[in-house]
């Protein structure tokens, strides 16, 4: 760490006056920020929303030791912890900064010396094919990593097109140069999440295969083909399933030994060659949700030569000018802050579509995508908030695929309803709401969704109306889940009321009265679970009392999930001013929202909640879980909007750093980085949905906006500065706005805002 | 058994004396024959060569208790053993006549009372689902099986289409009807044999899903879809799996209860109903090896309609039209013997194809068969002998087919080899040789296959030089496989000499000559493993001595599978007279052959040999193993011919039998039937690859040859009787016959031969 931040001073004394017009956005990328602690991202390289994350795993925790959670797995969300001192190998798929987890696929390790087919251990990697590494011979950029392999004395580069990544090694000269490919690492791996892999040694450079797994993806099957630079001298592979009862007539192979068909729960392969000093043995892998042909044919058209270079610019300019399309002003340590966010909030969804647009659908049949790119990992909890609604001014296409992948998902799902948190062909129903109504109704409202909206509307219905999912039936009858039904009774009932608030708009929007006003009538049910008596939201039992014993700064068995009382009870981002009345007034209200950032907690609380430690939280308000992360907007429903601005520019000043620790709790997929970006500019979608944002405080000096539609919008602070965090003076397109609240609209037509800030408020 | 008896003895006497023309052939077929002890056949329903074998399976033993292997289970090779009481279910897929196993797929079991989702015992089948039944209330036709099943007060009827089976349950009154649908049964099953299992309730009659399986062929995916005439009310299934450590954030359903999408490896569904008195439910549920929705394909196309009387006459007037192939007179007991023994020769190999030609290559990936049929279950070193050069007489179109089949399996196998044992886009490589070249032979020499014959010697020639497979390396190097090198080392050395003439006659007919000389040399290579100084064959060691420790009784060990070295010794079907030589002339040979089957056998050659019992032997020749096949017939090779006819009538009538037990040795996918078919017909294929045929002893009246050149041949045998067993004269259209021999072209020319029966020889 100590090393990291030497260079990031060197790049500070390098660039500490931003340029203006800054055709290098690239270097202020570091995706190393947020790999220690919770952060949960990996350094590895990716193309933007890319199939293939590949990326370095420091180590392969089990999910259970002895059929018991562990809970040290926690850690390796992404495969990669920062503090670590070995790396395992070089995996395919990764999610980025998701607080549970899954993928890891394919791991493949560069090795020199005799054959090891055991990773070995952390404290003494040379047990093992893994090896040590030190962070000064480490590289992480967008679409480039770099390490020095100490063990194998090889240095490793990786880069990745959208479906193939690319590995070069360059080796020391040896006789004994392997590359071990492990089909049985993954994370969040159990001995029994691998129901089945497969591999063919199709030629002396070619090999293809798939790993089936029954993890957080129930029905997951992932293809590759992989090709060698450079013809293997020979091959081999060793199953390490303990019980392998049955045999068959296999035994007329060798079929340890250059056997090119190998099937298993539990299988590495090595290959073997002599190298030369320096030479480069360069890997292609490529990715398929649909077949090893389909990953040939990924392989081949995606990354058709070895120039490792070419690959590695193609995709950093594919980066670069996704980072272009907003170009701001600030000085280094905002900008690796603000480009790191980007990127952050451009690795997911990914896409799950072959080049020839076949994908396989949540029906487990292979699809053809007509007109539109499917994507899966939709952390829809998380990313409904602000990365969605960022893409629908960022990146409105992508957004536009994305809502058509989500509608072919409710097609083709068993339950029919739309996703809750889908990854590559399946649902795991993971945290609360089913907030893909959110991102429909704001796809939808914002003219970005192209699709039937009739038809986008009915899916909405239709799942907000699953009677058998989560209590639904319950709220539907009663307009509340009863506590002792759910143990995120409150949670879902408060999600479930935004979401149908959402569904409402989209009904409005498309002329449906009925539905509009069903849906209406449907989102004040978080009145349901306000208890005005202690002005608290709170679990109702069924007879329609509330719970008795009830604990508002904790979380569990109080019916929330990821957030106790204190931060759930500000959930009513569809009505703050209903929810300011119901608290007794705005006086009450600002009260209670001060109290919140400016309380003690007890040591207890911290014990009891996820993702959170004393540095992750400013009072009572914990930035590293959503659902507070419109509350800091929500004094602009006040007379108080400069507590807002004073929150936001204090959240965004000690929840992100340029540091591999740089991150205040999981990023979730990117929507921890879409609230600093929002933020930073100086706006935030508080109800996503409505076509209004909330004013906060930008820390940004400019901000240029390049729309999809051609137009730009600026965004100019004058006396920006750490102590000018107030807004004293607005200017749409030179005319004052009248209060702090922003159109959608008004953004993506182009123009101009004129922000003003002072030291006062 | 008794009952099968007085029904056998009752058809006797109402058709005692066979009708000239018939038109009802069916009537004949007893698919019961065999399914006592170890016929291994099944007595459910199919459509010739069908994909769907449905069929009741009266046990599901596993392949292995506490990790040993149970030797029980080899009498279930076929899910039906005639002894047992009950009926565990119907399932979809089985093997005809196999002596290892597989398959099982899809068990249904229609039940009344109380809802039970374990099998229960035989002894007590009132302690799960299975019923107890009797033979008196079954019925087993060709494309037809009845039985009622006893504890639920169920008729049972079963039909089938090519890809399709067809359930017709009638139900007594009963508000707690179910039928069970078990994903975890299966033959050969052991607990991990099951990778994967899914299922998706599309809507109250409609079902998808698939069964992945790692046995004997170890990468497997059967999938189906499945369809109610009447809505059940209600479902549930039941995961039996004993370890489920990681269970995600599924419990936002119940998914044990009506909920649609079930995966895991031990599952069992149930469909609640309720019935009047009477009532019919009936079931279809086709196959794909492809995907559920090319099995609903199948499903609509192949049976729209639930009429189970046309589907019923459909499938069995395509037996009819197979059956008509040949007519012949002669007893009721021959009729039923030879028309079953038809039905059993055209069960396999079996359609391996959607009905849009899309199937599943050796490769894993799914393929376009275009202008053939795609074929699987391959036994080859059973049916290369007699099955494939029967198809070749009445097949031609579909052994044209399999041949292309067999072919796209080299294309797309990782080994680049042609199938050894080849079932569901695996190979299992069970026994010895490679004799996929005799059958592309002696296709391609009898003018069958249509493909390139060049690419067809390829792929024979590629096989043949495969080294590292089961001693090719050595026998290429050393004309021999060496004894310590493999257990059946002598099997193997003469298969492949065989075989490897065969590919001569293909090279010769290809105008190869350099490849013809260099195969015809190696056809040779069984004089190596010749011991002349015993006039046995024998294992050899690497040394070139021949092993010391040898017994000439004995299989395992003294490098045979399947057969002592008394067997094997003749094992010369390519050159019959050459091993006469070798042997010491003719008359030594002679002697030999007669010993053969005079010879009275210790009792621990029973112990030690497989498939065999003191009734399933002549002598010392061993009818229920294939290598002694062409045995009978080489007398004709030299001065004593009627010794040929004498031992042939011995064992027709000794062997087959139109009883359950009247089989005497596994099939063999109808190698066992089609032994019988010719035989009975008066002539035998001693070498495949040849273009002749040995004469034996006709034990049919006459027959007529249909063949599909629209040719006919007919086989008149004036003077048959049972003591006539002895050739006197034979007249080939009007001209008398030389020899003992008869070439195949003259057959498919049309035209008749007459032969003149005697007591005498």
């Amino acid at each position: 760490m100590k090393q990291f931040f030497i260079l990031s001073i060197s790049i500070f004394t390098l660039f500490s006056y931003a340029q203006k017009n800054d055709k290098n956005l690239l270097k202020y990328v570091k995706p190393i920020i947020g790999t220690q602690r919770m952060g949960h991202v990996y350094p590895g390289a990716t193309a933007p929303f890319g199939m293939v994350q590949l990326s370095p795993d420091t180590d392969t925790i089990p999910y259970s030791v002895n059929g018991k959670y562990n809970p040290d797995v926690y850690k390796y969300c992404a495969g990669y912890q920062y503090d670590d001192k070995t790396i395992v190998g070089f995996s395919h798929t990764h999610f980025s900064g998701t607080g549970h987890s899954d993928l890891g696929d394919f791991l493949i390790m560069p090795t020199t010396g005799k054959l090891q087919l055991n990773p070995g251990i952390a404290s003494n990697p040379s047990t093992g094919f893994r090896s040590a590494f030190s962070h000064d011979n480490e590289t992480a950029q967008a679409g480039y990593y770099k390490v020095k392999l100490d063990d194998h004395n090889i240095t490793a580069e990786l880069t990745a097109t959208n479906r193939v990544g690319f590995h070069q090694y360059t080796f020391p000269k040896s006789d004994e140069a392997h590359i071990i490919l492990d089909l049985m690492s993954g994370i969040y791996n159990y001995p029994e999440k691998n129901v089945w892999t497969y591999v063919r040694v199709v030629s002396d450079t070619l090999i293809t295969g798939y790993r089936q797994t029954n993890g957080w993806a129930k029905n997951r099957v992932q293809y590759f083909a992989l090709t060698f630079s450079k013809p293997f001298i020979s091959y081999g592979s060793k199953n390490f399933e303990e019980k392998q009862v049955y045999r068959g007539f296999w035994g007329k192979f060798n079929q340890n030994k250059n056997f090119p068909e190998i099937s298993g729960k539990q299988i590495r392969l090595h290959f073997d060659f002599k190298t030369d000093d320096q030479e480069k043995i360069k890997v292609k892998l490529a990715l398929s949700p649909v077949s090893m042909r389909g990953a040939v044919q990924n392989l081949i058209t995606e990354a058709p030569y070895w120039d490792f270079e070419t690959i590695k610019k193609q995709t950093q300019d594919l980066w670069e000018s996704e980072l272009q399309k907003v170009e701001i002003e600030g000085n280094t340590e905002l900008k690796e802050n603000f480009y790191t966010a980007m990127y952050h909030s451009f690795l997911a969804p990914t896409t799950y579509m072959d080049l020839d647009g076949k994908y396989k659908g949540l029906d487990q049949e292979i699809h053809q995508a007509e007109g539109f790119t499917n994507y899966t990992t939709f952390s829809l909890w998380d990313t409904y908030r602000a990365l969605h609604p960022l893409f629908n001014l960022l990146q409105p296409k992508r957004n536009n695929d994305m809502v058509h992948s989500m509608l072919q998902h409710y097609n083709q799902s068993a339950q029919k309803m739309l996703p809750i948190w889908s990854h590559y062909a399946n649902d795991n129903w993971c945290m609360s709401g089913y907030h893909s109504v959110s991102v429909i109704a704001d796809a939808v409202l914002k003219n970005v969704y192209t699709g039937d909206p009739l038809k986008a509307l009915e899916a909405c219905v239709n799942t907000a109306n699953k009677r058998n999912y989560e209590g639904i039936g319950d709220y539907i009858d009663k307009g509340y889940i009863p506590a002792e039904k759910s143990g995120i009774s409150v949670s879902n009932t408060l999600e479930y009321a935004y979401d149908d608030w959402a569904i409402a708009q989209l009904a409005k929007k498309l002329n449906k009265q009925t539905l509009y006003e069903q849906f209406l009538k449907r989102s004040g049910n978080w009145k349901n679970n306000f208890d005005k008596s202690i002005g608290f939201m709170r679990p109702k039992l069924a007879d329609g009392t509330f719970k008795k014993e009830f604990d508002i700064l904790s979380t569990h068995g109080q019916g929330f999930i990821e957030g106790n009382s204190w931060n759930y009870s500000f959930f009513v981002p569809q009505d703050p001013s209903a929810l300011i009345a119901a608290m007794g007034g705005e006086k009450k209200f600002i009260k209670k929202l001060d109290q919140l950032f400016a309380m003690d907690l007890p040591d207890s609380f911290f014990a009891d909640t996820e993702d959170i430690t004393r540095d992750g939280i400013i009072g009572g308000y914990v930035h590293g879980n959503e659902p507070a992360h419109h509350v800091a907007y929500l004094y602009n429903w006040t007379k108080q909007p400069w507590k807002t601005q004073e929150q936001v520019r204090k959240i965004l000043k000690m929840q992100y750093k340029p540091t591999p620790d740089g991150l205040g709790g999981n990023d979730d997929c990117g929507q921890m980085s879409a609230w600093y970006i929002f933020s930073s500019l100086g706006f935030y979608p508080v109800a996503p949905g409505s076509n209004q944002y909330a004013i906060g405080s930008p820390s940004v000096e400019k901000a240029k906006l390049h729309l999809e539609n051609g137009k730009t919008f600026e965004i100019e602070v004058h006396n920006q500065s750490d102590k000018n965090i107030y807004v004293k003076k607005m200017l749409l397109n030179g005319k004052p706005l009248q209060d702090f609240f922003i159109s959608h609209d008004t953004i993506v037509n182009g123009g101009k805002l004129s922000i003003e800030m002072s030291a006062t408020y």
